[in-house]
């Protein structure tokens, strides 16, 4: 299995419902280095798994909807505590999309997994891993 | 698959029984990084894996036992080689015991697999991972 | 000259004022990787520079005043941009007060400069160094 | 399943043909830092999954015939884009034969998996996992 | 002194002439990965050493002459060889230009150092500072 | 100024006297990752501070005294503490003395200053910098 990763970041507000998250109820925010792996059993005919370029861009596209936002106000995440874990799950749902309505070029439809891994300290990280299609 | 990884780190010293170890059968020491990474295939109502905060603690208490020690004088190496990949497959005995016996809270159940990683350097670390339960 | 460094975290909310910041001005937040350096000309007799122990302990109190909160609430930082250079002078202030102050041990009395960096993310950091006394 | 991993480096230069590459079509270079990661199921008497000092080096000889190199005027990549995912294989393929013709000793042997990864800068790399034998 | 740092990086290739250099005489490349500090000794009234978005910017189109190519053939460098401290001082002298014309706004004014620090490998780098203006 | 930094590592044991080493009176043990920075104001007609191999070598032998052991019973810390920042100094005294009597080349006459860096864990790290000659 080869795969191909990329890394981006962003900085979010946000704050957490539930006793049990102590401090991080308050409104607080964090830096995620965002770690984008696209999986794929083989190569194209010029060795790519795919266009980094195009991956790249994707990537940025899909943050720029939540990078220097407070995420307690964006309507998708209402209702919902946007933690580590949960933050991986929505951009592997995105990411998946581009792979398969064709916006990652030709690559993105031998894309068979993806894995989004958030790094929110030096200390603590996140990932969601699942496949494509 | 979700996961979710904590860090924390030892000092400890010890020694290697072996012609094969070279120079690292006299007695030396290590800092090991150490990655604990806790895999689930869903997230619980607040969307967590497991209370990061019960992790990091109970992560510590299980390294505060080798933390700052001569590995060759436990009782628990006896006669055994305290490699880095040793290390990892004991360390993850003790935190699947963790989940498993209600320890890591509600998450903890939920938990099924571990992979602990010991960084040595910057140039060489071991890993084991498998099962919880 | 010798220096010693700890390392901690914190994860706050903030926005800036000015339209220099473009998506900045929003609500966001960051994580911000701290190093505290100590500096001082000589270690003591036990070829300490300053009790690492105490110095953890004195920057975690520091921070702790910021950690997961808002900083636009923070009566402190009234009418004030928290940018990540203004964060490394506010700390660094608060370090050089507590070595002289004597929280940080006889150690503490020896540290002639304080060294201040905040990691934003993987590609941006800021730092302030200073006197102390 | 325990793992292993060494790290070592090239530097090498290269060129790509088609136009996807756009400017990396031009010679260019990297350095990639790679990172072997040996699997297997279990550990020797020892505790060890593979000689690490046998791994390093089998590692460096298998590097040695692309470092200091144009990976251009390799006749092993005659008609071929280096790319970073396409190196990966390259090694893989190496490092799996080292293992089962013995120049890794016994521990070679029980290798199931290797994982080669290219970092090719800090915010790019890809890797190849495969079984052995 | 306070000081704020950018990162960006260039794949180049080139040459070194010198039976000193060894193998490194030959056709190599190598990913530099660019640490632009700029020093000042006080902020301005928004709490800024410099504008990071023009500082972003003006690197990558300092850096976007080397990237991707054969440093051999750049005229710039005719005669010259282009070892990791030589190019730091060269990204010095074009970032110290940028900050004395205007092209870093009103905060590069201010700047009164800077140092270029490029990291060639996980285990060598090199770095020139020196003042502006 | 320039300078230029080689990075190895060291895997010891040793133990503290004094209570304010709390359970680091023990005996346990480290992996120091150092770093050896050379620093000159100018280079040589080759474009180099320092023969980067030379100072690998160099660095490689001064380690290897200390590798591998038990600092406590290294007649040359008979008495004294082995602390990370002592050990820095003690690693500068032996760095600055192979630039002084040419074991570094012609470039090792040129350095003016050395700072050596040990990396105890992720978390902390002490340095001293100092004059050569």
């Amino acid at each position: 299995m080869f795969s191909l990763t990329v890394v981006d970041h962003i900085m979010v507000a946000h704050s957490f419902r539930g006793a049990e998250f102590g401090p991080a109820q308050r409104l607080h925010g964090a830096t995620f280095v965002v770690e984008a792996e696209f999986r794929a059993p083989k190569l194209d005919d010029l060795h790519l798994l795919i266009d980094i370029g195009l991956a790249k861009d994707e990537l940025r596209k899909i943050l720029s909807a939540l990078d220097y936002r407070n995420l307690d106000e964006e309507p998708v995440f209402a209702g919902k505590n946007t933690t580590t874990e949960y933050l991986c799950l929505h951009i592997h749902g995105l990411l998946a999309a581009a792979c398969q309505d064709g916006r990652m070029g030709p690559g993105g439809a031998g894309v068979t997994g993806i894995k989004v891994l958030l790094r929110e300290s030096h200390v603590a990280w996140a990932a969601f891993e699942g496949p494509v299609g």
